[in-house]
């Protein structure tokens, strides 16, 4: 397949979904692929949010509690976000960070293993999952006398052992973009007597996601990704119904509360979902993550996820099949599998040569902060070199530190460049474009000028 | 003393800090007396919010975690407070909510404490603490295998026996304005081996507060009251110096890892207040907090915190003694301590009568919804019709409901009319003309009229 420029402008007049770009802000000059870590602004935002400020809080002050709906806002993000991954209306909030729900749900499933089977005292995580989920079992583990234990994708049935008490997965992996069969894992956890707890940080937004079909257990996930909510928007959480009134999670705070307003000084957990909720949330952003949220659910009259879905893997086909075909010779490899039904929504990159050569001026400049060149910080990574080079040409995707000791087979994890790919807002002449930029920095060696190897964290 | 109008126009005109009230938009037509339940909007948030959303997101999009400093915000508003509660440079952040960074700190107090004294397991507060501070506790405790036991303030030296690990208060008194002494309460503390939490949610940005001087062990306090950061604003943790490095706790994100942009699977603490974070942070709510900390932090060039307090005292001594002048004869009691050393920010009236006698129209309204008139909510408490209708006059204070469990000599605590007084924006004129509508409102009886007496929760 070779596909010329013209013929992507082609997709890009035939795509149903193109109309729906207009609904965000993309900046002059720039293709962006990292909508997974960032999500671009809606358009609607601005003016949202302004309204929030000046009239809700400005004007209305304390009176918008009810009047402008902020008590209900949690709950009401938290439907309009059950819409996109199979979860029934009352069954999610947007509250809190995603390690704070993630605390909430994990320490619930910790509580029901225990009583339902005690012996249970093992938690099963991937090694290369995002690290805050696996920083936060590990607390856990720690008061709770849990072992967490961290594996390779591929030994997840293996370790599926009568000793588990919950497998903890993010479902498109943040590194590589793979994607586990959620129904599949599910089931071979529920089969073992396992609680099955989702992530769903890279995948809500981003890919189909049916929670209710896959009789999940618990869900956490994140509001600034896919889900254009904004810097650092509140994230989600979903309990399955069945679990939902029967534990309580130790973040036992007021919003949780029956009746938070009778002030009683001792805890009644609410029924139903209301009980993740803990303190008071920041409204202002809240809203934003409204607006992200309502551009995903604009797609409803589009073809819906479905059509969404049918894009993002043409659009990372394309990328995948453009950057075989013109940037072989360069030590590219793909750490994203082409199998359509193991892929996310990114295209991540590896390089065969981890560390530049030492360039003339590619050393931190004397005074440099000290994260210039720090172990895993990028510095002296092509890999890094080349995301900045095309940064600097307006096609912002990220770096990925690789970790030796993470990877199949233990072998270590390559550096990453990673491309986010929301086909929401990206068309198939930006990915034309993404990847002859690609070629450019590769052939040009643009990437080894000092400045594109001097660190910043990205995140 | 009698003061007239005029009078307390001319304190008005004296007053060192009146030129501050021009940082914050009022509401035409409000006296707001609720700024101890959601601080008015200053005047520079709009513009700021505005282009966090619009430039640092919209435009500048993943890169503003470097560029516009979001990284930094957390710690870099975290040191602006720590300037208005005795606390050094890099041991506050601002992040999370009140709820969680009080499960943070007393999670963090009860580990040292078992590491220091395995026998205290002990935590005490009061029964009249806000009720988050008792759920978080509570929860703790039944993690923990802890105690929590509930005094009344006059118990507190009694209560500090050889098994208390940790004494928590909240500083000011959210229904009464009863505020303790730090330095002494801290002291007894640490006299009998106990550590000490403060709550600072009714006292930072209200009164001064010394927390170095003190010694206290731990504080926390909330960003969207006395700190006027918007609704929900983040909350913000402070841990003495002495104890920070010491002690984990476990909501151990990455935001709280020594490393976040390693990716390492397991986790390290950082150095410093830094542990004490945990996800991301929602930027727009924070940078909005920063414009609220901002108007405190004005007020360096006039005379500071000792300036606010002296005025806060002003006011409050003012609204006391023209109520017990004008309102006599109503019913109306004083919650608040005359004591100066004993007052925080706001004063709170009690009514003798509980209930309004059953009026025609004050029942809710066929398929009103079930919160109206529940207990606790207000249905049928004169303290809450008041409330309501210097509402609609435009005074705005809001009402707490009794508690029958509470209150000194366990004869349970009466209904409270709430006013805050909130020196930067409120003067000796508004507190003249709120005095006078309250008359208005006990002689007319307007408070009697059904509209009154329909309840919405407020916070």
């Amino acid at each position: 397949m070779t596909l010329t420029l013209q013929d992507c402008r082609a997709l890009d007049a035939q795509d149903p979904l193109r109309a729906l770009r207009n609904l965000f802000h993309i900046p002059e000059g720039t293709i962006y692929l990292d909508g997974n870590s960032l999500g671009v602004m809606p358009r609607s935002a601005p003016a949202r949010v302004a309204d929030v400020v000046a009239r809700e809080w400005g004007n209305d002050l304390i009176q918008s509690w009810n009047k402008n709906g902020w008590f209900a806002l949690p709950a009401k993000v938290g439907d309009k976000i059950a819409r996109l991954i199979g979860a029934a209306p009352g069954t999610v909030v947007a509250t809190d960070s995603t390690s704070v729900n993630l605390f909430k749900v994990l320490s619930a499933a910790m509580h029901l293993a225990q009583a339902d089977s005690p012996g249970r005292k093992r938690i099963v995580s991937e090694r290369s999952n995002f690290p805050t989920d696996l920083y936060i079992a590990e607390a856990l583990c720690r008061e709770r006398g849990f072992e967490l234990v961290l594996i390779e994708p591929e030994d997840i049935a293996a370790a599926l052992t009568p000793e588990v008490a919950v497998l903890m997965l993010t479902h498109v992996n943040y590194r590589t973009g793979a994607m586990h069969d959620m129904a599949a894992v599910t089931a071979a956890a529920h089969a073992t007597g396992a609680l099955m707890l989702w992530d769903l940080a890279h995948s809500a937004g981003a890919v189909p996601v049916d929670l209710t079909a896959a009789g999940a257990d618990y869900a956490v996930g994140c509001g600034y990704k896919y889900l254009n909510g904004g810097p650092g928007a509140p994230a989600f959480v979903w309990v399955n119904p069945r679990h939902t009134d029967r534990f309580w999670q130790p973040l036992a705070g007021w919003w949780g509360h029956a009746t938070p307003f009778e002030f009683t000084p001792d805890y009644k957990p609410a029924a139903g979902i209301t009980r993740y909720q803990c303190g008071t949330q920041p409204m202002i952003s809240l809203a934003a993550l409204e607006c992200g949220v309502d551009t995903l659910l604009a797609t409803e009259a589009h073809g819906g996820m479905a059509a969404l879905r049918r894009k993002s893997l043409a659009l990372t086909d394309l990328f995948i099949s453009l950057v075989d075909e013109r940037c072989h010779g360069h030590g590219i490899g793909l750490a994203t599998p082409l199998d359509h039904a193991q892929r996310g929504s990114q295209v991540c990159l590896t390089m065969d040569r981890p560390h530049a050569p030492p360039l003339r001026g590619s050393l931190p400049p004397e005074g440099a902060p000290a994260a210039l060149g720090r172990p895993g910080g990028g510095g002296g990574s092509v890999a890094y070199a080349i995301v900045q080079a095309l940064i600097a040409r307006g096609v912002v995707g990220d770096f990925r530190a690789g970790d030796p000791s993470t990877g199949s087979g233990r072998t270590g994890s390559p550096d990453i460049l990673r491309f986010g790919f929301t086909p929401l807002y990206i068309g198939f002449e930006d990915v034309w474009h993404a990847a002859e930029h690609l070629r450019d920095v590769l052939e040009t060696g643009e990437w080894q000028r000092p400045e594109f190897n001097q660190k910043h964290a990205v995140t």
